[in-house]
C-alpha cells in the first residue's frame, strides 16, 4: 500500500509540474523550459542534484545560479534540490577558489573571470558534481550550463566540460525607440516600458536577464543607434539605472545610444565639435552623472555621420575625432565606446567601398577604449553577403562584428530562418588567414525581441536570439549543434523528431537566399520597409537606395561589376581575396552578382546558363519551404498543439511568399534579359505590373 | 493506509491546481481565473457542477459555454464536470425552449435574444441548475453568470435570477491604428497584430472574446474613429473577417471605424460628397463586399467634421447627409451607422456648445439605422462632466452614450481611479426627469486594452474593463456592487480584505477630481499627450486648446460663465436643469467652476471661501491617495506578492504625481490670484516656474 501512494503521489506530482490551463506552451518560457522529464531521465537528474552546496551569504548573482537551479531540478523532476552547506551524495556544489574543496585539481587560470568547469567526482567518497569558476557570475554561467546539460540529455554523472569565453564583450544592440516602438522590430513593442520605469519594473525584465545569462550575453544597448539625445537626460538615465539593477545580478551590464549632436540638443551649446573643449566638458561631465546612478555602465554605442545621423565629419573632423573625445569622457570609469562602422552618404560611388574608405585608413589612431563595429557585411544584412573588407584590414583596431538577429531582410519573424549558418558563415571566413573570429574583440547582435509573448514574434525566431548567444560564448560551435541544443531545450528531445528539426532549420537559411536574392544578388527588396521583391524600383532619390542599382540587370546581364573594370571594391580585400574576386571562375558562386556583371548566358559550375540557374535556385528555395512544411506537417504528433498550430500558420505564410518572391523577381528579370524561360519553367502567377503594384502602408518595423 | 493515500493524492491535486511556476498571478487571467477555492467551497461548486447537460450538436457558441464551464469548475474545484445527456443530481442544465424538460416553468418571453435565467430546482426528484435562454448566446452569457456567482460564494443551490440586457449595443471602441499603436493606450501596442492577420490568430483573442462575453459586451470596433482609408481595403476586411471568425461565438460582431474620404483615397473618386452617386454607390459596393466576408458586420463608426476629420460639411452637406448616405449602404444587410457627436472646429464660441448647436437641430432627420454617439459630458472624458445636453433633447434619434474605459484625463494606466462611479453618475444623471440610461439605445466604451501582460497596464484597470461591461448590460447596477463581485473575482473573497478593497475603489474617482480638477474645473492638463497639470498653458494655435480658456482664472475670480451672461450653454440643458445651471446657488457645487465664473472670495458650504476650498480640495485629493496607499499596505498578507508589489509602486507613483498636481495647480491658481495661501496650508514644494519648465517627450497614447 505504501508503495501505491508513493507511485500516487509520484504520478500526481508529475500532473502538478504539467502548465496550467491557460499557461500552455506560448514560448515564454524560451528554452528554459524545465517541463518535467520522463521517469527515467527524472530520476536520473534528480540523483545528481539531490542538495546545491554554495557559499554564504550569497551575492545576488550567486543568489540567481541557486535559485534557477532550483527552478530547473523542480521542474523537470518535481523534487526540490535544497541549499546545504555539507556536500553529500548527488550535491552539486558552486565553488570558488575562495571555497573550494581541498585535493581537488581544477583548471582555475583558464577559466578566466567568466569561465566554468563542471565536473563529476568523488569526494571524501561522496558522487557530486562541481561547478567552479573565479566568480559569481562565471558559477551563474556555469550553473546555466548545468541545466542544459539536464535538458539536452547529457550523462550528468560523468561531466567534464570546461567553457571559457573567446570575446570579452557580448552585446544586444537594441534598436527600440524611447516611444516604444522598435525599428526593424517584429515582436510587438519594446520590451522597455520607459514610460513606468523606473517606478515600475516588468517581472519580465528578470526573465529577460535570464535568458540573456544562460548564453552568456554581458551586455544590452537599451536604446536605437538612431538616437535621441533624450536617452541621456538625468530621467532617461535614471531608467537605465533601474534596468540596470535588474540586469547586474545577471552579469549584464547596461549601456546607451549616444546622439552625436546632444551636447547641442541637452546642453544648449552652440556646436557638438568633438574638439571643442565646452564640448569635450560636456561629454565628460555627462558621463559622470551617467557612472553616479549606473557604476558599472558599459559605454555608449554611436552612429555618426550615417544616414542623416550628426557626427565629426559635420564639423570636418573625422571618426578618430568623435570616437576619441568619447573615450576620454568614459575612460575614467573603465567605459567604452563601440563607434559603429555602418556609414554611407549620398553619391560615394560603391555604397559597399564607403566604410572601409572612411575607416580603413584610421587604424592605429583610435583611442585605447573604442572599440570599431562592422557589420558582417558591407552593404547592410543580405540574407547572404560577403564578409566586410574591414575584417583583418584594421590590425591595430579592436573591431566588433556587428549581426542582426532581427530579420529586416530575411522575412521578419512571419519566415521560419536560422540565422546559425549565416552567422557561423562569417565566423568561419577567412580574411586572411584567420578566422573573422580572431580579429574581433567583441560581438554584437541587433535584438529581435519585444513584447509579444513569445518575444520574437514566432517560435522559431527565439533560435536566432540563442544561436547568436551561443556563437557569440563560443564562435567554434557548429551551428548545427547549436540548433539541436536549442530544439531539445525548447521542442523536443525525442531522437526522429529532433533530427527532422534540425534539418528544417539548417536548410532554411539557404532556401532565403534561394528564393529571395540567390547567387549574389542583394538589395531588391521593397522600399523602406523592406517587406517583399521590389527589384524594379529605380526612382527613389538616392542611386543607392534603388535594386537596380545593385542588380543592374539589362539586356546583356546582371550584376555589380566590383572588379577593378568596376567598382574596384574587391580591392579593399587581402590580395589572395582580391585576385580571386576579381574573376568570376574563382569567385565562390554564391557571391557570383556581388562581385560580377555577367552576361545571362554565362556558363555555370551547374551546366547551366547563369539565367536558367537563376530560376532553378528561385525554385529551389521555394521547394526548400514547401519542404519544410511537410517535415513540420509531419511532426504533428511531436510538438505541442498550440505551437504546432502557430508554427504551421507561419510556414503557409512563408511559402505563399516565396512563391510570390521567386515570381515577382522572375517575372522582373525575365522583362529584363527578354529570354524565354528556361524549359519546364512555371510561369509567374501574376504580371509583373500587379507585383509592381502592390503596397503595404502599414509593415511593421518602420519605427517612431 | 487508504485515507491517508486519498488525502494525499487530494492534497497533490490541490498543488495541481496551483498556477505553475512562472504562471504566478501576473493579471492576464483578468476575473476569470477560477483559481482552486478553499475546501469547504471547492465542494459546494462541485456539488453544483457534476455534469453538464447540453443539446447535441453544440453550436460554436453553446461549445463555448460548455467548455467555460468545464473550465471554470475544474480550475475552481480541481474535479471535472462532464458533458451529460440526462440529469442526475447536481447537474447544470442548458437549456433553450427546444430542449427544455416539460414541466418548468421558466420566463421565455422575458430574456428576450440574449438575456438568460438561472434556476436551481428538483427535476424528477434530483437537485439540478437550469441555465435558460433563448438562443445560445443566451446560454452562455448564463454560463458566466453561474461561473460569476461560484467565484463570488454566491449559494448556488438557492438559484433564482434572470437577466436581460437593457441596451441592444454594448460595445468596445478601439481607438487602435493599424501600425499597432493606440491613440491613448495605457497598455502597450495594440492586441491587433494586423500584419500577422488573417493567416495569424493570436490565441489572445479568444480570451478576449471570453472577457468581453462574461460582460455580455455584444460588439467591437476595431479599428480608430481617427480612422485610415486603410481600414477599407479588401486586405484589412479579411483580417476583420479572420478577427469577427474568432469573436462570433461568442456573441461579439466586429464593427469598423470609416473615413469619410475614403471613395477618393481607395476609390479615386473626385470626392466624397455624401449627395454625390458615385459616392454612393462606392459606399453601397463597399458595404457589400465587406459583407460578402463577414456577413454580421455590425456597421461603421464615424468620426466626421471633428478635429480635421474629413465629413460631409466639406462640401457643404450636414451630419444628416453623410449617415444617411452610409445607413441606405448598409441597410440592405442590417449594418448600423453610429455617428459621433463629438465635433468641434476653431472658433465657434464656447466649445461645450458645438455637439448640440450641430446635432440638435437635426433630430428627426436621421436614417432609423443611424445611433447618433454622444459623449458622457459636453467637453472631453474629463475626471468630471455635467451630462451632455443632448441626452434627452434628440427624443425622435436614437442616442449612445460613449464613455472612456482608458484614462486619457485621469492618470493613464498609473493611477488607481476606479471609473464605475463616473459610468453611474452620468448613467443616472436625470436630463429630465428619466435618467440617461433610458435615453440610449446603445452603449460605447472606448477601450483600456493593450497587449501588456495584465491587459490594462495595471491591475486596477482591469475593473474599469469590466465596470464599463456589467453597466453596459444593466445601467441600474451600483458601481460599488460592481466593484465587490470584481474584487471577489480577481483578487480575494476575504470579507475584509474585499471591504478594504472597495472603499479605496470608491474613493479613488473623487480623489481624482479632487487632485487633478476639483468643483468643476476642467482642461488643465499637458498639451497633446494629457499628462499632469499645466493650467498656464495660453499660447496654442486654437483658444479652445489651452487650459487658461476653460478655466479662466484671473485676479477677480475663477470659472467659465456658461450662464446667460456668459455663454449660455446652460441654455442646452431642459428648462428646469438651464434655471437651476444659471445660477450659483443652484448649480451642485462639484460643477460649479463649469457654469460660473466666481470671485475667489466667494462663500462655499463649507464656509470656506472659493479660494481656500478649492486648495482643500486639492488636500482632499492628496490625502485620499495617501490613505489608498496605507489601506493597499496593510492588505499584504491578502494579496498574491507580485500583484501586491506591482500596485504598490504605482500606488507610490499615483501620490507623487497627485502631489505635482496639487502643487503645480495652487501654485499656477496663487499666481492669478494673488491670495495668500489658507492658513495651515503646505506651500508648493517647487517654485510655478520648475513645474513650467517640466516636459514630457515620450509620453505614451499619441498613437502613429
Amino acid at each position: 500500500m505504501k508503495t501505491w501512494a508513493k507511485r500516487l503521489a509520484a504520478a500526481l506530482l508529475g500532473m502538478a509540474l504539467l502548465p496550467a490551463w491557460g499557461a500552455v506552451e506560448d514560448g515564454y518560457d524560451l528554452w528554459l523550459r524545465y517541463r518535467g522529464l520522463a521517469m527515467v531521465a527524472q530520476a536520473r537528474v534528480a540523483t545528481q542534484a539531490r542538495s546545491i552546496v554554495h557559499a554564504e551569504p550569497a551575492s545576488p548573482t550567486l543568489q540567481a545560479a541557486v535559485a534557477e537551479l532550483k527552478r530547473g531540478v523542480a521542474g523537470m523532476t518535481g523534487k526540490e534540490a535544497a541549499s546545504a552547506t555539507q556536500s553529500a551524495d548527488g550535491a552539486l556544489l558552486l565553488v570558488t577558489p575562495a571555497n573550494a574543496p581541498k585535493g581537488v585539481d581544477l583548471p582555475w587560470s583558464e577559466l578566466g573571470r567568466e569561465g566554468y568547469a563542471l565536473r563529476s567526482l568523488k569526494l571524501g567518497g561522496r558522487a557530486v558534481t562541481v561547478i567552479a569558476a573565479n566568480t559569481d557570475t562565471g558559477l551563474l554561467y556555469g550553473s546555466f550550463a548545468w541545466l542544459r546539460a539536464a535538458q539536452t540529455g547529457a550523462d550528468l554523472s560523468r561531466l567534464d566540460l570546461r567553457a571559457a569565453p573567446k570575446l570579452g564583450l557580448r552585446l544586444l544592440n537594441h534598436w527600440d525607440n524611447l516611444d516604444r516602438t522598435v525599428e526593424r522590430g517584429y515582436a510587438g513593442a519594446s520590451i522597455w516600458d520607459w514610460w513606468k520605469l523606473p517606478d515600475l519594473r516588468d517581472v519580465r525584465y528578470v526573465d529577460y536577464a535570464r535568458a540573456n545569462a544562460s548564453l552568456g550575453i554581458n551586455g544590452t544597448v537599451l536604446n536605437n543607434v538612431n538616437a535621441k539625445a533624450d536617452s541621456l537626460t538625468a530621467p532617461f538615465i535614471a531608467k537605465a539605472a533601474a534596468l540596470a539593477e535588474v540586469l547586474r545580478p545577471y552579469g549584464i551590464k547596461v549601456w546607451l545610444s549616444a546622439r552625436f549632436s546632444a551636447p547641442k540638443e541637452l546642453g544648449g551649446l552652440k556646436t557638438a565639435d568633438p574638439l571643442d573643449p565646452a564640448v569635450r566638458a560636456w561629454w565628460k561631465a555627462k558621463a559622470d552623472e551617467i557612472y553616479q546612478s549606473i557604476p558599472d555602465f558599459g559605454g555608449f554605442l554611436v552612429k555618426a555621420n550615417s544616414e542623416g545621423q550628426p557626427g565629426p565629419q559635420d564639423y570636418g573632423r573625422n571618426h578618430v575625432d568623435g570616437a576619441n573625445m568619447l573615450a576620454e569622457a568614459l575612460s575614467a570609469h573603465g567605459g567604452v565606446v563601440m563607434w559603429r562602422a555602418f556609414v554611407y552618404a549620398p553619391d560615394t560611388g560603391d555604397r559597399a567601398k564607403q566604410a572601409f574608405a572612411e575607416f580603413q585608413p584610421l587604424d592605429g589612431q583610435f583611442a585605447a577604449n573604442v572599440i570599431v563595429q562592422v557589420k558582417n557585411g558591407a552593404i547592410d544584412f543580405q540574407p547572404r553577403e560577403p564578409f566586410h573588407p574591414l575584417f583583418g584590414a584594421m590590425p591595430k583596431t579592436p573591431l566588433a562584428l556587428e549581426l542582426q538577429i532581427t530579420k529586416e531582410y530575411l522575412g521578419f519573424s512571419t519566415h521560419l530562418v536560422y540565422l546559425g549558418p549565416l552567422f557561423e558563415e562569417v565566423l568561419r571566413a577567412q580574411p586572411d588567414g584567420a578566422p573573422v573570429a580572431q580579429h574581433v574583440k567583441a560581438i554584437a547582435g541587433v535584438a529581435n525581441i519585444g513584447s509579444d509573448r513569445n518575444w520574437s514574434g514566432s517560435h522559431f525566431d527565439q533560435a536566432n536570439w540563442y544561436a547568436f548567444g551561443r556563437l557569440a560564448w563560443n564562435p567554434e560551435l557548429a551551428s548545427s549543434d547549436v540548433a539541436r541544443e536549442w530544439v531539445q531545450q525548447t521542442f523536443t528531445t525525442a531522437p526522429r523528431a529532433v533530427d527532422s528539426l534540425v534539418a528544417m532549420m539548417l536548410a532554411s537559411r539557404e532556401a532565403v537566399v534561394d528564393y529571395m536574392t540567390p547567387l549574389g544578388l542583394h538589395h531588391l527588396m521593397g522600399t523602406a520597409h523592406h517587406h517583399g521583391p521590389a527589384p524594379w524600383v529605380d526612382d527613389l532619390e538616392r542611386a543607392d537606395w534603388n535594386p537596380v542599382y545593385f542588380h543592374r540587370a539589362g539586356r546583356d546581364g546582371i550584376g555589380f561589376d566590383r572588379t577593378p573594370r568596376g567598382s574596384n571594391a574587391v580591392a579593399q580585400y587581402a590580395p589572395d581575396w582580391a585576385a580571386r574576386l576579381a574573376r568570376p571562375e574563382t569567385t565562390p558562386e554564391d557571391w557570383l552578382l556581388w562581385f560580377h556583371h555577367l552576361p545571362w548566358d554565362y556558363p555555370l559550375r551547374s551546366g547551366r546558363t547563369l539565367w536558367a540557374e537563376l530560376v532553378a535556385r528561385y525554385d529551389r528555395g521555394v521547394a526548400t519551404v514547401a519542404d519544410m512544411r511537410s517535415q513540420w506537417a509531419a511532426l504533428k504528433a511531436d510538438i505541442d498543439p498550440q505551437r504546432h498550430a502557430d508554427v504551421a500558420a507561419y510556414l503557409a505564410v512563408q511559402e505563399a511568399e516565396a512563391r510570390w518572391w521567386r515570381d515577382a523577381c522572375v517575372a522582373y528579370f525575365q522583362s529584363v534579359s527578354g529570354l524565354p524561360l528556361p524549359a519546364g519553367t512555371r510561369a509567374p502567377a501574376h504580371s509583373l505590373d500587379e507585383y509592381k503594384a502592390q503596397r503595404f502602408n502599414f509593415a511593421p518595423g518602420r519605427g517612431g
